[in-house]
């Protein structure tokens, strides 16, 4: 049996607020083994580009990252938030290093190639540095991963969080039995979207298609199950959606929605 | 015999001009064996802190960092500055990874007990995880170290850079034999100021006393030059001092000024 490893990727929303995001905090530098933490952006980007007059570019309601808001995400994500939350997990006894894909050519990546839209600086990923990432694990660090990569020209790109998260897993799922976790506000995928206590426990491909031909998943999870699907059928062991406060619970398969693929 | 490790602190105005900043970086790249760049911060730092509208505030002429210029400066130089750095290394073919002293553990400080003065978050350093950064470099990796640390309880430290290159040469100098290098304007320490081709060749801890006693050594050199007999006391084995474009020369001792403990 391979080693285990825990993948989280933790929500905007904690991140934005300071008392969440410590309480999380808490929680997870008590997850026992190998674990890494990737993190979004939050709303303090926005809150930054505001106050140096960085107008947010949006073409049909997506953001764009021009080069004014690239600098502001790669201080925001790769400055503030990620040195935070490593000094926060260093003060609870967590021996936690802050990477982007640029550091030690962790992630590799490309500007996005899009026929109608530019999303400049827009990275998709090419490759994961397994071996250097597992030196790292082996040196007992955890790893938490601002949503930053490059692309080996000298260009760091922004990166959406969610699909670092599953590239990662992807990478590590060779060697290590790797669980990784979406945690974001509700504490499962649910039944009924108003009611937090129709969690679904596990999703299988069969029942996923169901509940998709009845119109019973939210729109909005889509793509995260697809990407929990994808990641499964890549070599990564569990995929596990629910919420961070609940962490312990998700890992052992006792809170939250479980993907199996089957 | 030890491996060689070069440690190369650069100056602010490298950083401040890009295109300086590109060809250091080429002639850095192609220096060979384990190296450690350590940058400052330059005027970016300012010129955000003015477009975010916090003040700086100055003590008796010395720049406080209140925790508003603590976020600034977290974002600028182990944001922007440092990833910028990284990537521009990695798209050199240098294997770099950025680190602040929150990363891994890799420099604890407390922040600054003075009767009069509160600096604010400023770190003064109490160690350095030698075997966390032998561990990177030999896994091949160049570090990239932004003039930020933390106190182990959470609270992340701005540290002058010149201090955080000559403590990690006093760590590293116990496994490894260290050339640290601080490089500025000038292309040494000069006899005489206005000229550029004054330069001092070497200066021994003799010569340096007679040097101070005929007033010979313009006076913002001589914390620099303090430093560098201290770290040539505490086990660093040469201490160079010159300009960043001529880096490969000042390693083999070819210009430059050499400080030697004798």
């Amino acid at each position: 049996m391979n080693m285990q490893l825990s993948i989280i990727k933790i929500s905007g929303n904690i991140i934005d607020d300071e008392a969440e995001l410590a309480a999380f905090l808490d929680i997870f530098a008590t997850v026992e083994g190998k674990k890494i933490l990737v993190h979004g952006g939050g709303k303090l980007a926005t809150k930054v580009a505001e106050g140096l007059g960085i107008k947010q570019q949006l073409v049909d309601g997506r953001r764009i990252t021009d080069s004014e808001t690239l600098k502001v995400v790669t201080m925001v994500y790769a400055g503030t938030i990620n040195k935070n939350i490593v000094a926060q997990l260093q003060a609870r006894g967590c021996d936690a290093i802050g990477l982007t894909g640029a550091d030690g050519n962790a992630i590799l990546a490309h500007k996005r190639v899009h026929p109608e839209i530019d999303y400049g600086y827009v990275g998709d990923v090419d490759s994961v540095d397994v071996a250097f990432l597992t030196g790292l694990l082996m040196l007992n660090k955890t790893l938490v991963f601002a949503p930053i990569t490059h692309d080996g020209k000298g260009l760091l790109l922004n990166t959406n969080a969610d699909t670092i998260a599953q590239e990662l897993a992807r990478g590590l799922g060779k060697s290590f039995d790797v669980s990784l976790v979406y945690s974001f506000e509700k504490r499962g995928v649910l039944l009924d979207t108003n009611n937090d206590d129709s969690v679904i426990p596990q999703i299988s491909r069969q029942y996923y298609d169901e509940l998709k031909a009845k119109q019973l998943i939210f729109a909005g999870m889509i793509p995260k199950l697809d990407n929990a699907f994808a990641a499964l059928r890549s070599g990564v062991s569990k995929v596990i959606i629910g919420r961070a406060e609940e962490l312990p619970l998700l890992l052992k398969g006792k809170a939250g929605t479980t993907i199996v693929n089957e």
